[in-house]
């Protein structure tokens, strides 16, 4: 039995057989530096996935921050503590005017469960939209927002799951969002003809999940008007899409040309540490907290907040938006003529560090190759490059790295890419 | 303006202005140190409340393990690891046979909404029962089980809250549980009548925030009887009670003398990390796995493993249940006197490192006295001991010290209890 047969003989025992895992050979990690990880064995991969790591594997300044207030004090925000306070104010402060207060919580699925609450008390409604191909967490509330498995006591009767946007297949998507509102207004109509009145459209501003289609500015302003006539709530879930992963933005929703009610962040927030949080208006805050008293035992303490803290200072002085701009940029360009050598690339599409390729089984009808898209990646984690695959039909290949990934970084991953195309394509 | 009052107002404009604070005169933590914490003027404070830190504030080994895993790799569990192998092999060896499987999440509140969704998955139903004096958590399907608040939606259809033991004010459940299982059998009979399947009883197992009642060996089991009878299962929420706390065992459901079918465990497995989750049979895991997909992106990632590793050790190494099991009974032996003193004393009670007294306005009628256990709360603040209160009045006087109180704290602890009421009690 080799060590990871027997690892994985250990998990299926002590985490169930279902717990699920990365590539047809999983991976063992120990170490990780920057955009690497590295094995057990000594071996080497590209980090081309990772959004946790999001300032680098195991950064220096971050861990520092970490281990300082870790050493001096590690409470609950019962008692008063600057660091929250302190980080709040830089936090709010990267967002549009009104958006000035926050929850902190530790995970993206605490942040959405509360948002969908704070969209019903401002709004006075429970029905909420959602796309079909979206994933917004875990919880029992927010795991609704998921067309994954209908849950035990059946899909709840305020939620309604919108055909997404796809620029791919539907060049009406890549001129305006009018097809897009289509849905919504429609989803608010059947709402209405049941009784149940809208508290909002939560939405990644990428579609990460979706694909992350190329849409044009302003797409979503159309279907927003349309929640907030009808009296709801926009939350942008920025879990995915946030601190300056997109480059051109801060923040995934400026770069879609909205100003969101809520916003929600996770994943890149600690680099790795469980933070996360809500952001909102005062008012917004404030109505939320008059109809739920909430409560977070280790949400917001001061060593979150320091590390929280720790990774804006990275970002600003590593200028990572920046290098997010110019090499996703770069990386584009780079994979763009793999689309020429091969018929399964449909299209490769992206903005900062995020970007990838939907691959086909035929160019002509579009349709979706999801098995071909596994083979890749697992080629490509065989020859140490780390990416996954996303997407309405699972065919998108995903390119997320950690964010000081370098032109070079994304010419071996582009290169990596076509020897893998090259072993499995046709 | 002084700085607690300027910490407060950034507080209410960042945070909301209902963000919850300990004390009339809120206290500004900067430092903590084994049971010892200290405000941003040099002043120390004895902690006899906080469970987070349960092996001593900034424990300097866990402290070390949690700096040598952040310096190594923090990922998430898509990839082998074996800290969280090495970790739920550890931990669940502390269990009955049978509980040999777990998942592993951020927080309680998370690891009680699966909690939730395992019953349901294995009973197939939806009804829950719970006491009405409880807290298990807050996101949006565990607080339907708080009395505190009715959800915008409406309190949930599936939902019993049955009417706590009370052995201060019920001779009866000093006797046994009788009085207990007769509310649960009617709460399933109401369930039934509306055609909601039972999926289970969640209970902390010392009934911590109904007052941590003095209830005999096997109380719960005539409960327990009948729930499994109707085909649910016994959830047992360890946030409060596991750990050691107790003194007599390690897990409070061990020493109430049941086994339940999934225990839930948060605030003090990584001493202030957040890391909480899910103990369960290989077979309710697997049910669960199938019925809904779960992965929690922070949940199980190494450091969190590593920092909860670090925290059986010291345990271990320090005897700090052995510690909780002394220090407790002397703390009860010290407290006492103070009953004879002090009219407004209905009874001292607890096990372990979970002790306090009931407050109340008149010996005879048993009527709490929430305001006067505030006012004591408040003097023992001042007077540099930090307590809480809890029950299903809100007159219990709360001592939850971290796990390594000594006898001299103790001592100290019950002899500031004593100035205090010799200042607010009449």
């Amino acid at each position: 039995m080799t060590r990871t047969q027997d690892l994985m003989r250990r998990r299926a025992r002590l985490l169930g057989e279902k717990s699920q895992l990365f590539y047809q050979e999983p991976v063992e990690l120990v170490r990780g530096e920057g955009v690497w990880v590295y094995d057990a064995e000594g071996g080497k991969f590209l980090d081309a996935y990772n959004n946790v790591a999001h300032v680098g594997h195991c950064h220096p300044h971050v861990v520092e921050a970490l281990c300082r207030q870790a050493a001096a004090l590690n409470t609950h925000t019962r008692y008063l503590h600057t660091a929250i306070l302190d980080y709040v104010e830089r936090l709010t402060a990267t967002f549009d005017d009104g958006l000035a207060s926050a929850i902190m919580v530790c995970t993206g699925s605490e942040a959405n469960d509360i948002a969908l609450r704070m969209a019903q008390a401002a709004s006075g409604g429970m029905g909420i939209i959602a796309t079909n191909a979206t994933y917004h967490g875990n919880t029992t509330a927010v795991s609704q927002l998921s067309t994954r498995m209908p849950p035990i006591g059946g899909h709840a009767a305020h939620v309604r799951l919108v055909n997404s946007p796809d620029s791919y297949r539907h060049a009406e998507d890549r001129v305006d969002g009018r097809r897009f509102a289509e849905e919504v207004r429609r989803a608010i109509a059947s709402l209405d003809a049941e009784g149940i009145r809208l508290s909002g459209l939560i939405l990644c501003p990428l579609l990460a999940n979706e694909g992350f289609p190329t849409l044009p500015p302003g797409y979503f302003n159309e279907a927003i008007e349309a929640v907030r006539e009808a009296g709801g709530l926009v939350i942008a879930d920025e879990v995915q899409a946030g601190f300056g992963r997109c480059g051109s933005h801060f923040w995934g929703h400026q770069r879609a040309g909205f100003t969101p009610d809520i916003a929600t962040l996770g994943k890149p927030m600690g680099n790795g540490h469980p933070v996360a949080g809500v952001v909102t208006t005062p008012k917004i805050l404030a109505t939320f907290r008059d109809a739920f008293r909430y409560f977070n035992t280790f949400g917001g303490n001061p060593v979150s907040c320091v590390v929280a803290s720790a990774v804006l200072d990275v970002l600003e002085e590593e200028q990572l938006a920046d290098n997010a701009r110019s090499v996703g940029a770069a990386a584009l360009e780079m994979m763009r003529p793999l689309a020429e050598r091969y018929d399964c690339i449909g299209e490769v599409r992206g903005f900062g560090l995020f970007f990838g390729a939907e691959i086909v089984a035929d160019r002509n009808t579009r349709e979706a190759a999801p098995d071909l898209a596994e083979a890749i990646v697992n080629e490509m984690r065989q020859r140490g490059v780390l990416i996954g695959k996303t997407g309405i039909y699972g065919n998108v290949l995903k390119f997320r790295p950690p964010m000081p990934f370098s032109v070079d970084h994304a010419r071996l991953a582009t290169e990596t890419l076509g020897q893998a195309l090259g072993v499995v394509a046709k």
